[in-house]
C-alpha cells in the first residue's frame, strides 16, 4: 500500500448541544439524535472517516460510552473504532492531547468534532488529502470552510492560500457582512490535522500543564479498545480549548480553504434548513415548511408555516424559524422547575440495555426493563421500594437473595425492600421486562450497588 | 311560593364535537372536556339552570351517562337532576319528545344543549323569565341572540318583535353581512322554552311517527331518576332535528330576542377568543396570543403567535387562528390511519372508575386502573390474555375463582387465562392498581361479563 504515513481520525464527542432541547439532553447530547434520516451525527461521522483514516479514536465522557458503541453496532464497524473514557469534561486541549499521546509520534491525526454534517463526500476526503500533506512537513492544519452568507454564529480565518494572517472570533452582523465582502475569511470549522508529534511539541512549548497532567493521567490508566482514566488524576488537568491553548499561539498554523457543504446542526434553525423530511404521523393541511419530530404521538398542523416541532413524550417545542438560538433560554427557563426534562429522556440508556418510565407517581413508578443479550445489570438492593417484576419477553435470569433462577414471559418475581437481587440476560432474545416500583423514594440514588460489570459506584 | 308555573331544565347532551379533536373523542366529547377554568360545558349549564328551573333532565347517550354523573358530584348538585338514558342517538327531536311525554302536561321546558356558554347570567334569566310568560300562553319560544358581526357558523332568525318572520341556514358571508345591516336578524341559538302539552300537540300535528314511536319506547323504560330505554324500540324511532319536526311548520313559534354573551364552542377558534388561560407547565418566549391545553407534558413556545396548542399525550394539533374549521377534515384524515385516537383518550371513563393505558405492545398492555368507593367491575374472564395486579393504594377486595380476599398497597395478585375474577372497593379510599396483561391480544371485546352491577353485556 503506498499510502504514505498511517492517519487516525480523533473524534471528539464531548458537546451538550442545549439549543436542541428537548431532543438533546444532558445524558443524550445531540450527537446520539438520530436527526437526519434515521442516523445519528455520531454515526456519520464515523462513517464519514472510515475511507481514509486506518483506526478511529473516540474521546467521549465515560457516561455516553454505551451510547456510541450501541450506535456503532448498527453500521457494525465497531472494530476500527476505539475509546477514551473521560469521567469529567475538560474542553478540547486536554482531549487532543491524551490522543496525541497515545499515538505514533510520526502518526497523522485528523481531529473532528462528533456533530457535524458534510454532504459533499468526495470533496471532503481531497481536502483531507491535502491536509495530510501538509501536517506530514510539520504543519497543525485547520479547514476553512468558504463562506457563502455572512454567518454570525461561526468564528473566521483570515488567510492568503495556505497561511493563516489571524483567527477572529463570532463577528457581528456588520463586520460578518465585511468578511464576506473582502473574500479571504473562511468559517473556522473546528477540524484539524497534524502529526502527533507535532501537537505535542506545541503543547509542550505553550501549555506545558495539560501535557504534564495528561501524561500522569494515562500512566494509571487501563487498555484500548476502552482506555479509562482516573477520575482524581483528571480532575487536575486544567480544562483549556485547543484554540487558546495552542492554535493562537503556534507559529506552526496551516489553513486548508474548502468548499465543504457543512453544518454543525446548531440550533433548530439549521436542522430545519437542512432537513425537509418529517416523522411518520405528521398531518398537515394548509401547512407548509415545518420540521415536525415526533416519537409515537400522532401531530397535526392546520395553517402553520416555518416551525419547528419536537415532541418528545414528556415536553414539546414549537420554534418559528429564524428563533432558534432562543431555546437555550427557554430550556434554562424550564430546568428551574422540571430539572429532569433537561437532564434524561423517558428512555435512559444503560450498559446493560435501557429503561423507559411508563408512570410516575409519588406512591409507585412503573418502567419497562429491556437487558441486551449477554448483559446484567448490577447486584442491588433498595431500602424504600419494593420491586414487582413481570416478565414480558426473552428468558430472564433473576437473583434474589440466595435463589437464582431463570423466568419467562407470564412469569412474576418479587423483590421486598432490602433484598439483594440481580437481573441478567444470557440469552439471544433481548429481556423485557415491566417493573413496578412501590415506596415512598424511586430515584436512582437508592440502588445500593453490591457488584457491578461496568465498575459504577 | 308565586313562581307560578313549575319549571324544568332539559339538557341535551348527544353532541360529538369533532372540530375539537384531540381533546374531544367520540367517548368523550366537548361538553366534558374541562376547557373553561376548569369546568366543563356541561357542569356550567347545569349550574346555570339551577336557579329558574325546578329540576333538570338530561338526555344522554347512555355510554356518557358515568361521566355525566362523575361530574355532577363535583358541584354536588346531582339530587337535582335526572337522566333519560339514550341507546342510539336520533337527534333532536325524540329526545325533545320523550322529554315531553315524561313531564305534566302544564310544566314548562326549556331546552338547551350541553355544550353553550353563557357569560352574562342576569341577563339569561330575565330573558328565561319573558320565555316562560310566552310558553304559558302556549307559545313554543326561540332564543335569538343580536349579532354582533356577520357569523357564518349560525343559522338566523328573521323577526319582528316576538313575532317569527322566517328562518334562515347557515349564510354565506355577503348574506350574513346583509342579515346584520338591515337589523332584523338574529342568531338562532338552538334553544327552546314551551309547555309539554304544546310540544306534543305540535309533534302530534306535524310529526305523529315520532311522537308514536316515543311513547312505545316510554311504555318498557325504567324509572327515573335514571330511565333506560329499550335499544329495540328505539331503533325505530325516525331520526330527525326539532327544527324539521315542529320549528319550520308550527304557527305557534314566538322569539325572544337577547342580547345573550354566547358561543358554542364550536371550534379552538371560539375557544381561544374566549380563553387566555393557558395550562400550567406552558413557557414562552417571543410568543403572544397563543391559547394552549397540554395535560402533563411541558410546552414550549418560542417566537409564535395566534396558535391553538392541545397536546392529549397520544395527539397533538397545532391550528393557527382562523383555520380551525379545518380540524374535522383533518380528524378524518388520521381516522383512516388510528381509529382509536378518535374514539377514546388514553384515559377511558367507566361505571366503575377509570383506567388510562400506560403501554401498549403487541405482546403485553399496562394500565393503571382505579376504582371508585363502592363500586365493582364485572365478574369477567379473557380467554387470550393473563392479568397480573399489584395494588398501589386503598383496599382492593378482588375475586380470583373461589378465592375473595382483600389486599392492599404493594400486594400482588395473579389471573390466569379462563380464570374468573372481578375487582372491587368496598371502601372510602380509591383502589388504584397496576394491571400487566400478558398473551397475544388485549382488545375490550376479550371481556366476558358473567355478572355486571350496570348491565354491560
Amino acid at each position: 500500500m503506498n499510502k504514505g504515513t498511517s492517519m487516525k481520525t480523533i473524534i471528539l464527542c464531548g458537546g451538550s448541544g442545549t439549543r436542541l432541547w428537548p431532543l438533546s439532553r444532558n445524558l443524550y447530547p445531540k450527537q446520539f439524535n438520530k436527526l437526519i434520516a434515521g442516523e445519528s451525527l455520531f454515526q456519520k461521522t464515523v462513517e464519514r472517516n472510515l475511507t481514509k483514516s486506518d483506526s478511529i479514536v473516540t474521546v467521549i465522557n465515560q457516561e455516553q460510552y454505551f451510547l456510541a458503541v450501541d450506535q456503532l453496532e448498527e453500521p457494525k464497524v465497531s472494530s476500527k473504532v476505539s475509546f477514551i473514557l473521560e469521567p469529567v469534561a475538560k474542553n478540547t486541549a486536554p482531549a487532543i492531547a491524551l490522543a496525541a499521546l497515545c499515538s505514533d509520534p510520526n502518526e497523522v491525526l485528523l481531529v473532528v468534532p462528533s456533530d457535524h454534517l458534510i454532504h459533499n463526500q468526495d470533496h471532503y476526503e481531497e481536502v483531507i488529502e491535502n491536509a495530510k500533506q501538509l501536517a506530514e512537513q510539520g504543519s497543525i492544519v485547520t479547514f476553512g470552510i468558504e463562506p457563502t452568507h455572512p454567518e454570525t454564529g461561526y468564528g473566521y480565518i483570515e488567510h492568503q492560500g495556505n497561511e493563516v494572517i489571524s483567527f477572529k472570533e463570532k463577528p457581528n452582523r456588520e463586520t460578518a457582512e465585511q468578511y464576506l465582502k473582502q473574500g479571504n475569511f473562511l468559517w473556522n470549522s473546528g477540524m484539524f490535522c497534524f502529526k502527533a508529534q507535532t501537537m505535542l511539541d506545541e503543547l509542550k512549548a505553550f501549555s506545558p500543564t495539560i501535557l504534564e497532567n495528561c501524561q500522569k493521567v494515562l500512566e494509571s490508566s487501563s487498555d484500548f479498545p476502552m482506555k479509562r482514566l482516573s477520575k482524581e488524576l483528571m480532575e487536575q488537568v486544567p480544562s483549556e480549548s485547543i484554540d487558546y491553548a495552542v492554535m493562537e499561539k503556534s507559529q506552526k498554523i496551516k489553513v486548508v480553504p474548502t468548499k465543504l457543504d457543512w453544518s454543525d446542526i446548531g440550533s433548530f434553525d439549521a436542522l430545519h434548513s437542512l432537513s425537509q423530511e418529517n416523522s411518520a404521523n405528521v398531518y398537515q393541511i394548509d401547512a407548509k415548511n415545518n420540521y415536525v419530530y415526533t416519537d409515537n404521538t400522532v401531530v397535526g398542523l392546520i395553517g402553520v408555516e416555518d416551525l419547528s416541532v419536537v415532541e418528545t413524550g414528556d415536553a414539546l417545542l414549537i420554534v418559528k424559524k429564524g428563533h432558534a438560538q432562543k431555546v437555550k433560554e427557554l430550556r434554562e427557563s424550564i430546568k428551574k422547575d422540571h430539572q429532569e426534562l433537561t437532564k434524561v429522556h423517558l428512555t435512559a440508556f444503560r450498559p446493560w440495555g435501557s429503561y423507559t418510565v411508563l408512570e410516575d407517581d409519588p406512591h409507585f413508578k412503573v418502567k419497562r426493563i429491556e437487558v441486551k443479550q449477554g448483559q446484567k445489570l448490577s447486584l442491588q438492593k433498595h431500602y424504600r421500594r419494593s420491586e414487582h417484576w413481570v416478565v414480558v419477553a426473552g428468558i430472564a435470569k433473576v437473583t434474589v437473595g440466595e435463589s437464582v433462577k431463570n423466568y419467562q414471559a407470564n412469569d412474576y418475581i418479587y423483590i421486598p425492600k432490602e433484598e439483594v437481587h440481580r437481573l441478567e440476560n444470557e440469552h439471544p432474545e433481548k429481556v423485557v421486562l415491566v417493573e413496578v416500583q412501590v415506596g415512598d423514594y424511586f430515584g436512582e440514588d437508592d440502588i445500593v450497588r453490591l457488584q457491578d460489570d461496568y465498575n459504577r459506584e
